[in-house]
């Protein structure tokens, strides 16, 4: 087999059967070689923004990690934005990125650039594949590098793709299993809960609450009269009827300061201490008040699940009961179309077992609180902050799980950065409701603008034109439609009530272009 | 002043007078100083891909550099591959970065990430500003850099924008005049065009081929009796009737290879020796024949103009009349649609000091012949392969040439990549015409496919797929409607002579879905 070849296998070898790509002429031998090995379902986009979204969303859901197979330096250039979103979820992706034959590199050819300076930032492990023979063994170690940490990104010269390799593909890579937490930080964390100081427990950051990682969070922070929450962006976090309490962090530093003002004792899992996403002038970087501790059970790469579990045993919390919600399901809205009502809806019809990915920003801020009693669903958050993400990782989630509806909540101004993600989900026919919140502003620059203080938080009138993205207007529905995907425009309450019923009850992508008000009206 | 102020003015103080943006919060003080300091026109994206082509396009045509503003890391990998572009097209570029507050850094916040280190492998020059007092001083630093060189980086974190710089701002910057090609190369050059060898003058690489320089080139090619040439793509070169006839290297290896094979002497003058574009099993990298010689005449960096005045008073070549196109048009084009009958459409109604920006792949290759002898216009080249960028360029041009009528050719595939500028073209009602050669293929990729000789140069059916992006249809007319944008779709050539010549005589956006059979029918 040549190097390419031995590259899918070792992937599919070891349960990587998924490769978002949009490849070039350098990676043609890779393409090839999709006819030769079996087992790779290989997912084309229009633009590498929506290959690596795609692959977060895929592995939030699959818990295993997706491929992506890039074009170069610009090509890993154009993914950079969400592999820094998956990187700061510590989400598992392993990347494959082209390059020219090795002994066309000194040729400066136009494409020619630093490939591993490019990955460096946005990735815990680099390498450049040097021979047809190496390549399953790296292969091997990226996935192990994925499994262990996040971002693995493999260089694939041209040469060694089409070079033969005769040794063949590597067998299945055993990813060497989370750390235990040691017994004498349960202690600790222990002795900090029964301290009776004012506690609360945060679990997210990069690792997911799962339903049974709820409850048991749930039974500990009852255990010892803990408050619980998670922090602002957990990668993925069950939800909805039957799942366990679990406060959230608000966004706006301000307002969390004043939610932690009482906090002693911080216990973390997963999670971070709690920072202000932006700077401002006179606002703390830190979130947490003065004099309040921090002390990390369990880091995200670390066994959480056993660090719970050793929790729950020490503190004889097994005895309790988790406190879940109980289905409680809104009506359904009336009237003017907007964040409020189109959330009442959301939450109404959300089926069973759905997947919310949500990069609203202002406009969804709502749907959180809404769908909190509704069905039994899984949340997807935005991790790094960086825009374009949603509608991207909504076709990763469809294809990890094809049985599941997916719900993309989007800005209007979000869902242009990656807009090209519909194409897909047309072609791969994935089974995505896309809400677009277009309110024609860049609204939650709005409201930063007056947080930063800047011109006394007024913005003039050139300010206030790099925050208005309504001239002209876009028409999702239009655009949708170009792309291949059924959409529809709503701008009343009814009006959206009833076409997002109808998603729900149809299969298919399906885009809703809502019409609401921006947070300044 | 604080420091963005500081900023702004030393910018607009060195006629850096135009910013393309999508900024975030940490750049809201950048953006409130919109209102302050007069002279700097801010132009919105939705993407930073588009900011990065726009500056790009608007440098080539406006002789000058544009800056840009980005938001953080991921800002700025969103504009890596059109920055990427620019470098390889010596296109000069000030990119100002917003970052978190210095004192911000140490909590990693989720949009921390190392924006110098991204930065590194697509710049010149790097540096980031770490106070108020600095911040204009390094202004005009990067714009000399950028000057002097091509891509400029400078990282503004937020407390060194909101912070008074009592300083004040810097005056006009002076960028250092290029440096004197010496006469001893000149005379060596000389010898060299004399020497009774097959000679050939290969001129363009980041160096703008103008009309003047044609003319001058064309009178040295004469007076030595040598062919002259472009490599295949310069950044901008002045074309239609009365330039210079020039040759072209062809795209593809082995017609270049072919083209050069009795060449013994190859005069450089800002191009570098030609270079295959990828490398493919057994076909040389290098495809100048062996033993010919390569003379640098004038690096791009250096005086283009004062070497090849030098080399005409040397040759005495004054005397010679520059060989120059005649106008000829072709006739208006009837029958089937196809990349020849809109080359002909586009030839004929091409109005006078057009602007053409070339990104249509496959079906652009007849165009430039076809346009050789039309009116007098400039054409500007995808110079370092990422592809999408010629919408983008396309807004820049316009905005650095508003009387001049822009013209982008765009390939179905390479336009989804920067679809967004689309709506910025609505915004600024720039007078772009875009025309879409729909194939609903990737075609240089099937035309690749076989050249690299994978699997026999035979795509297999998962191949295949990967290559075909006609599933489903892209209809860019809806697309471009809902980006604010009039389309029109052509079917025939009638109808796209028709919907072209309309858009010559018209002012404004405008976009023709022209559906083409892609190479392989």
């Amino acid at each position: 087999m040549n190097g390419a070849e031995s590259l899918l296998t070792t992937l599919t070898n070891s349960g990587i059967e998924v490769c978002f790509t949009n490849p070039g002429t350098s990676e043609m031998h890779f393409v090839a070689a999709l006819d030769e090995v079996e087992g790779m379902r290989c997912v084309l986009c229009l633009f590498e923004g929506v290959i690596s979204g795609a692959a977060d969303g895929y592995a939030r859901m699959a818990r295993k990690p997706a491929s992506t197979l890039l074009h170069l330096g610009p090509g890993l250039g154009n993914a950079l934005a969400n592999v820094h979103n998956a990187k700061k979820g510590c989400v598992p992706m392993v990347n494959i990125v082209g390059d020219h034959a090795t002994y066309h590199l000194e040729y400066d050819a136009p494409l020619t650039s630093d490939i591993e300076g490019i990955a460096g930032p946005v990735s815990h492990w680099v390498h450049t594949s040097s021979a047809p023979e190496h390549i399953a063994r790296d292969a091997a170690e990226a996935i192990r590098q994925a499994g262990a940490h996040s971002i693995a990104t493999l260089m694939l010269p041209a040469d060694v793709s089409w070079g033969e390799n005769p040794a063949g593909a590597e067998p299945v890579v055993r990813i060497p299993a989370p750390q235990s937490v040691p017994a004498q930080r349960v202690a600790e964390a222990v002795a900090r809960l029964r301290s009776g100081s004012n506690c609360m427990i945060m679990i997210g950051g990069g690792t997911e609450v799962s339903l049974e990682r709820g409850h048991k969070a749930s039974q500990i922070a009852q255990a010892c009269d803990a408050q619980l929450c998670t922090d602002v962006f957990p990668t993925r976090v069950a939800r909805g009827a039957g799942t366990a309490v679990i406060e959230r962090l608000p966004y706006l530093a301000e307002m969390a300061v004043d939610r932690l003002k009482d906090v002693e004792q911080m216990i973390l899992i997963g999670a971070k201490a709690p920072v202000s996403f932006f700077a401002y002038p006179n606002v703390m970087s830190a979130i947490s008040p003065a004099g309040c501790e921090h002390f990390v059970l369990a880091q995200n790469e670390e066994d959480i699940d056993q660090a719970l579990g050793a929790l729950i045993e020490a503190l004889g919390a097994g005895v309790n009961t988790p406190q879940v919600h109980k289905l409680n399901v809104c009506d359904v809205p009336t009237g003017s179309l907007d964040a409020n009502t189109a959330a009442m809806a959301i939450a109404h019809y959300l089926p069973d077992d759905a997947v919310i990915v949500d990069e609203a920003i202002t406009s969804g801020i709502a749907v959180a609180p809404m769908t909190a009693t509704a069905r039994r669903h899984d949340w997807l958050n935005q991790t790094g902050g960086s825009i374009g993400w949603g509608l991207s990782a909504g076709v990763g989630a469809a294809i990890a799980c094809p049985e599941r509806k997916v719900i993309c909540l989007e800005g209007d101004g979000s869902a242009m950065y990656t807009i090209q993600s519909l194409w897909t989900m047309a072609r791969e026919e994935l089974d995505v409701t896309v809400v677009i919140f277009n309110n024609r502003k860049y609204s939650i620059l709005e409201l930063e603008f007056a947080r930063t203080g800047a011109r006394g938080g007024i913005p003039g009138p050139n300010a206030a034109s790099m925050l208005d993205i309504g001239k002209p207007d876009m028409d999702f529905v239009a655009m949708a439609q170009g792309m291949g995907v059924s959409a529809t425009r709503a701008t009343t309450a009814e009006e959206f009530a009833a076409q997002f019923k109808e998603a729900m009850q149809s299969r298919g992508p399906r885009l809703i272009d809502a019409h609401v008000p921006s947070l300044s009206g």
